[in-house]
């Protein structure tokens, strides 16, 4: 069962040739989640061979440009496409606003359900719960209104022990609620415990998106223990004033953040255009956090 | 004296990976127009190398978002890299409320002057006089407001013949009148006309942008005798049904208006998506207007 991350943008406010706006995907059992919106994230699909049809849910952080100018552009091209299936949009209340005003001044009615769903900045909250994941905001402290998603796999079924099923003559209509965790009753009344048939299901697996963010350790309880966490760092640590000021992060903050939530993986992104070389972000972060990766364009991330 | 287009994006209403949404730049004597800004502007900016930091004056079509969705992120980037020189923004009235809104929300106050200019769909007007160019929209006619825009060159000065300036012994106090036409009057009160010591300037240069708009020959009058026209070919003419319903207009229907119109070259886009090759659109263009060309991104245009 899938849980990848693609990311289709490592870049920040200002675009490069190189790198592009924020906006990542994460499929959880082929079910695609876009995580922000940035522009020319329609371009990227194209070339990462996203299949963009198949994402019913997507989640802006906040209102700053680099993180949602692509929306309008890809809630008109599904339109021009055909859909008919409804989409689900979490983002900052006001987002709507700025949907709806493009719409209504290019005269589109979409042929597909929005259905749009503000989200409280101040307070962490589940958000959705699906048959594949349940995502639960995260209060993030940048200049306006920002809130990291925090994606974790729904409970997934036990695994059944085949030779336990055939040493017990278990009838294949039984393996269903086997899976669930019920114990097995025979005909002739005995009972099998579920723990002789099945093993635990295996982990399920987490997500946290935090970008953007200045370095603020209140969001690591919410993280805690995730197997991937992105953080931004659009700083060296050399800029960390400038990072303060613009309640951005360096790359030694986002690995004290990863260390200090004992995170499994950590992913860096977000970077200043002034940087050409990645490198030193790596080199940086590692000094306080082991298992740290580039957020690559078009790379694909899972958990360890 | 430079005059030059460079095509950004030929694309229509859905990007692919190939075609992006509309973009061109006119550079007259290093001064640059950006006609339209669809999403992705900026990136394509980097890729063909223009120094978009000199462009001074924007021309919006209309409020389809294949022709405006990069604005927003350009005025955020300039404002991001310092700039603090005034811009110039013509186009539909309500494009300010799209721009408004997004600065507003993203807590965006920018660093420098934006002069919006609201550009009325149904009667051509002067819109724009400098040193460079004189600029006047050109009403289309599509399914909602849109405004083509013709650029035609500044007079030029005249030419100084530099035997007849070096035969009658001419100040140089006096080129800057002679270019203007003035007769040279000698301190001994002989006077030696213009004609006799310059020659005509060179002629002046057009450019006009017709995108989107139907087959719709109003527009011939305005744009007669261009150097060069663009005309929008969204479709073949197997599809002018689907361009007539659409507002659009086909390769075919391209070559006819440059033909009547009796224009120097023709240059053709806005291509959609469902035509892999563009080869047609030139076979079929050819067939009503010889000297025609496919808008090919990243390309730069002459006049003949």
């Amino acid at each position: 069962m899938i849980f990848e991350l693609t990311v289709l943008g490592n870049g920040s406010a200002t675009p490069t040739y190189f790198r592009h706006p924020s906006a990542h995907v994460l499929n959880v059992h082929d079910h695609l989640f876009l995580i922000d919106c940035g522009e020319g994230t329609q371009i990227q699909f194209y070339r990462h061979r996203v299949k963009f049809h198949r994402i019913n849910h997507i989640f802006i952080t906040h209102l700053h440009g680099d993180h949602f100018l692509g929306l309008v552009g890809l809630l008109s091209t599904l339109h021009l496409q055909g859909r008919t299936v409804g989409l689900n949009i979490f983002g900052p209340a006001d987002l709507i606003r700025i949907i709806d005003i493009q719409l209504e001044l290019s005269d589109t009615i979409l042929r597909y359900p929005v259905q749009f769903y503000p989200v409280d900045p101040h307070n962490s909250k589940k958000l959705l719960v699906t048959d594949q994941v349940e995502v639960t905001s995260i209060p993030l402290n940048h200049r306006v209104p920002c809130t990291g998603f925090l994606f974790k796999e729904s409970s997934r079924e036990r695994n059944l022990i085949s030779s336990k099923i055939k040493e017990y003559k278990i009838p294949y209509a039984s393996f269903d609620s086997l899976k669930k965790g019920d114990d097995f009753h025979s005909p002739d009344s005995t009972i099998i415990p579920n723990a002789l048939l099945t093993l635990d299901p295996p982990k399920q697996r987490s997500y946290a998106y935090c970008s953007d963010t200045c370095y603020d350790e209140s969001i690591i309880p919410l993280i805690k223990g995730v197997d991937i966490l992105y953080h931004e760092s659009t700083f060296l640590d050399e800029l960390r004033e400038r990072a303060k000021e613009t309640y951005h992060s360096t790359a030694k903050q986002a690995g004290v953040i990863a260390s200090k939530a004992n995170v499994k993986k950590l992913i860096i992104g977000h970077f200043s255009a002034r940087y050409k070389s990645l490198d030193p972000f790596l080199e940086e972060a590692r000094l306080t956090f082991n298992n740290v990766y580039i957020a690559m364009e078009g790379e694909k991330y899972q958990t360890d």
